[in-house]
């Protein structure tokens, strides 16, 4: 009767799993789903409560949105990893909205965040671990922000033209330097003189009808570290 | 014996004062000090644990320093308002430094950062404030770095230019165009641009020899609404 994987799958994720009573597992047992999003798919726009997702294979990105459409990478969730952000009923301080899109073909569990919600009014450690994980998502964005407002003009293009490159599954980039400026938030200028510069070290090459073209990423890699 | 308005400033702040033991206070409130602030003075650089810091009046400035010495401030924190990510032994899953300054001449109290690590592995409640208030932060930092990687640089330089002038006490800002670009993480051109746009609208006059001097400021304020 019981789904053991998935039993399974929550101790190891919910540390408080032995403090639950069998009804709160069963509640919690009851609004938890399996799902499979397709590459691309957006599973969380930042409005709803979508819940606590686990992301058991594939990979989820994370990311701001801006009303132009400029967005902003945050992090990417992984197997074995979980989604709390998404969970907004549950992290009622939380003001912003973030967005979630699988960036691959991706097997998850959401825990329904009312359930969860409903749980850590009664069971502290479970708003403790809910917290804890939005803290520590804290964290890692402020380093991605750290990066982006402090990194080296150099650094944050090699960064986005892989980033770039691995999202489409291409080495060609059909993005035109003002294009790529606005994805960045920064000057046509600034990034046309960093493009030619990475054309002359032979990195990229950049043509007005092919756009640009990654030939060396490994060289590309070795800037980003 | 008691310090009765430090006991109304705690009532007033931790809505979990009721639930402390009477050990748990004596501990509180031997750990806590009322300490002053000069402005301009550095009251925590992101090594070591300073505290929970409460303020009473004056104001305390966040941010982010690079290595480069450049600087974004997050936000400010004001009379009746507390500083929790000063704290780091209580959040101890926050791994990023952040600064605070004092902006003005301050009086804060400062509640010892180990006297509250140590209550709140006994009550759960205390634990739950301080990582509900790191949240809200959480959002308050989400929303700066939105403008500054979404929004326009008119509005970004004249925030710049405002926030410059109200922190140095003069209308006169003594920066060039190339240390204006570094501060806000843009480039030298686009700023110099805006500028220009800002002299031409008659907000501002700007000289090599007396730097940026702002002439409208209710125009420029006008601006970053």
């Amino acid at each position: 009767m019981y789904d053991e994987s998935l039993i399974e799958l929550f101790k190891k994720t919910f540390p408080f799993w032995d403090k639950m009573s069998e009804t709160d597992r069963e509640t919690f047992m009851r609004s938890s789903h399996r799902v499979k999003f397709e590459k691309g798919r957006n599973i969380h726009d930042g409005n709803e409560c979508t819940g606590v997702i686990l992301v058991k294979s594939g990979s989820l990105r994370l990311y701001l949105l801006s009303e132009e459409g400029k967005e902003i990478t945050l992090y990417r969730i992984f197997p074995g990893e979980m989604c709390i952000l998404s969970a907004s009923c549950v992290l009622n301080t939380i003001t912003f909205d973030v967005f979630v899109d699988s960036e691959e073909d991706s097997e998850c569990v959401v825990v329904g965040g009312c359930a969860y919600e409903d749980l850590s009014r009664r069971l502290p450690e479970a708003k403790i671990f809910a917290l804890e994980a939005a803290v520590s998502s804290f964290s890692d964005v402020m380093w991605v922000m750290q990066q982006i407002l402090f990194m080296s003009m150099d650094k944050r293009l090699a960064i986005f033209l892989l980033d770039e490159a691995s999202k489409i599954g291409s080495d060609q980039i059909k993005l035109t330097h003002e294009q790529i400026a606005k994805y960045m938030g920064s000057a046509r200028e600034v990034v046309s003189r960093m493009l030619k510069y990475f054309v002359s070290e032979g990195m990229i090459s950049s043509s007005r009808s092919d756009g640009i073209r990654i030939l060396d990423k490994k060289r590309l890699r070795a800037l980003t570290l």
